[in-house]
């Protein structure tokens, strides 16, 4: 029934509340977390109402292909195929971009910040490759641009970072930002298994895509992590400033010997801010086993921060997957419709501490890490000798060494040198492994894990 | 310099931004927290305006002996013995009550709200008796009612609830909100250690307070869930509503207990969601080893959520401490000041979910839960078969039993009896534990820890 109606039904006094103001939400892309947000605002309705005073309304959602069948409940003539026409409809307040991609997703959200709409995204590689301008066209035209689901799904470590830190002074935040990754090392730490045999289980169980490139070879982690190094040292991140290594390389040995010295394998993101700048990096971690994080099991993911005031504090949840990142999205239409209802949009500071300097990035070959080491060497008299004097002529100096038979090799003919480092700079490290390949005592690349301290 | 000497200065042209908004905050009360959010304001002065484009100014602060030291490093000038003229003081946007206890705190924040300040409190006991009253003075006033410190000290858990699963349905949560208790149970589980000897350890290190009966009896973390329940599950708690037992009981036998069958013994603050209303509770339990919350060591704190579309997630970190509380105060002073300069006060809805019924808190009797139950008894033939056979008649089911001399007691005359109980009904426990009491076979009074699951 329309206002006009009830007018006619109760002709006296004020007209109060006789229905619940509305939302109108578009949804650009209707794939899994799609449907997922189809899903949550019409089973949590009554209590997202409560919450937020309106009404949140899909009025509409734009597909790719209209004839396919979906998985989300919605009624077919709320779908259309034109995203850009959506994304800039009269009736629609908050455009939530869920299609995904870098290019097209950029265009639809500068088009709906353009026409004064908010926009909610659970898009990372939009953001780390283009945050910078859709932050700044945000601010401009003073609408709201809200992307908790777009680090992590379902932890709400944007709003931490934002919000609940917002007076504190972040020094480091080391993440498993990676389901695919965690549950890789989770279950290559179990033992028994090479990565190529648990990556098919993981691909099996929709762990991992088809092309897992992007997961295990730590590229997700890396957007991820220029999202939260900009909210965490308010800083511009370049994607290629960010030091990037995958997983991929581990073997079963590496797992065993971690467990052997007390330590988990882990790929973590990691931010520290220094005094010469700051330290950005992706890449597998010796995490000791009395860490929390050391114990965040298969897929799921937790950020570790250590702030000034605070001291650590960590976030840990699903971070993936259609309710959970769903949820997020969800979790954002409500405060961007809270922003909506009191006239507010815009008040979020999308480019926190812009007026600091720019910080400088410490080039990797700065780091200094202690190291763990695995040569792979023939068994024969005076490799160790060889090996160490050239560790030794690098000033990389060695803490603890072994020497195992790999297993599977029953002649016993190489053997795996593990060595682990005292605290050493990486270029010295890095050195010292050129040298050693070329002293040709090598059956097989050497393996480097750094460990986290 | 006052904007119209600048107008003089420069007479042509709009002046803007000549000088940075300032927003003026009254600080009732100036202890540690009190010290720390000075201390904070001036630290991070520049990263927390450009966070907020405007400036927290101390305007003043009420403290209860002028002429005592403080820690605080603040203008002398700025200090005043009357609350109440602060907290309604012209030029005072945000009160900041850190003065603790119920009365004289309840009328100074009802003041401030209804002389239209905003309000930032970290005072659990005050919210948790006076928190209805309060959220409906400020809803119906329009004014800002903030209160991250107040649980879980720095750990942003508030706003996790509030705002980060805002889109979700809470199902139950699980928390370590007493650091005192967490530092004493993880002494204890080390071993070699009596209660009394951990406690006066954790009195001489500043953990626990002369009278640390708040803290180790549970009432703290009482205090903690009435204010995460009203969030999670939108209902009004009374104290009363909620169980509460504390750690003095528990023994080094029940530690080791623990650690033999897989348990760690942690003081949890428990809410459930069931069909027939919530459980609200505070006791030690026994939590799997492979738990998260298991290895949450000395004084921190941490809440395990888990949720309808999210699943399972946890917030950890410093629960209190000076540094750690004051950040959330200032974080809270940031949000507030953001909504201040959006004329946005008000718009975060208090009471959540007010329109639901009621829910009902299911009594205790009707849990239902696995059990640690330990019976010291003499060591003569037949007692075992009395203690199964009563349990047995209760309907309570064992699913494994042990029988212990107990520690220090060198000739062997009473023996701790162990049972682990399959889940069982709490009221048909408790009065097996009744009519054992009653059948005079016992030499201690018997220990109940319910198990975490």
């Amino acid at each position: 029934m329309d206002g006009r109606g009830r007018a006619l039904l109760v002709p006296h006094g004020p007209i109060v509340n006789y229905r619940m103001r509305e939302i109108g939400v578009g949804l650009l892309g209707l794939g899994n977390v799609g449907a997922g947000v189809v899903r949550l605002l019409e089973e949590n309705a009554k209590a997202i109402e409560a919450r937020l005073g309106a009404k949140l309304v899909i009025r509409g959602a734009a597909v790719r292909d209209l004839g396919k069948e979906r998985r989300a409940e919605i009624d077919s003539s709320l779908l259309c195929d034109d995203p850009m026409e959506l994304a800039t409809r009269e009736g629609i307040d908050i455009v939530c971009e869920l299609i995904g991609g870098e290019e097209l997703a950029r265009e639809l959200v500068l088009a709906a910040i353009g026409a004064n709409k908010q926009v909610v995204t659970a898009n990372k590689a939009l953001l780390a490759v283009h945050g910078e301008e859709l932050y700044a066209s945000a601010e401009s035209n003073g609408v709201d641009l809200y992307y908790e689901a777009a680090v992590c799904g379902g932890i709400p470590i944007i709003r931490a970072l934002r919000e609940g830190l917002a007076s504190d002074r972040i020094e480091s935040i080391a993440g498993i930002v990676n389901g695919t990754s965690n549950f890789i090392t989770c279950a290559m730490a179990q033992g028994g298994q090479s990565f190529e045999e648990v990556l098919a289980t993981a691909q099996a169980e929709g762990y991992a895509e088809a092309d897992p490139t992007l997961d295990i070879g730590g590229g997700d982690a890396a957007h991820k992590l220029a999202i939260l190094a900009m909210l965490c040292f308010g800083t511009r991140v370049e994607l290629d400033d960010i030091h990037v290594e995958g997983i991929e390389t581990l073997a079963e040995i590496d797992y065993a010997m971690a467990k052997q010295h007390g330590y988990v394998i882990k790929s973590l993101a990691m931010g520290v801010r220094r005094e010469m700048g700051i330290e950005l990096r992706v890449h597998p971690a010796m995490v000791p086993q009395s860490w929390l994080l050391a114990d965040v099991p298969d897929t799921k993911n937790a950020v570790y921060v250590r702030s000034y005031a605070l001291g650590p504090s960590m976030y840990y949840g699903a971070g993936a997957g259609m309710m959970p990142t769903a949820m997020s999205v969800v979790s954002d239409l409500i405060e961007v419709g809270r922003n909506l209802g009191a006239n507010a949009t815009g008040s979020m500071p999308l480019r926190i501490q812009r007026d600091l300097p720019a910080t400088a990035v410490i080039p990797m070959a700065q780091l200094r890490s202690h190291y763990y080491l695995r040569f792979t060497v023939a068994d024969l008299p005076g490799t160790l000798g060889k090996l160490t004097t050239i560790l030794g002529q690098h000033q990389v100096s060695i803490a603890n060494l072994s020497q195992t038979v790999m297993p599977g090799d029953d002649e016993h003919e190489q053997v795996a040198v593990v060595a682990r480092t005292h605290e050493a700079l990486e270029e010295h490290v890095q050195s010292a492994l050129q040298a050693i390949a070329g002293a040709g005592l090598l059956l097989a690349p050497t393996q480097l894990i750094r460990i986290a301290s």
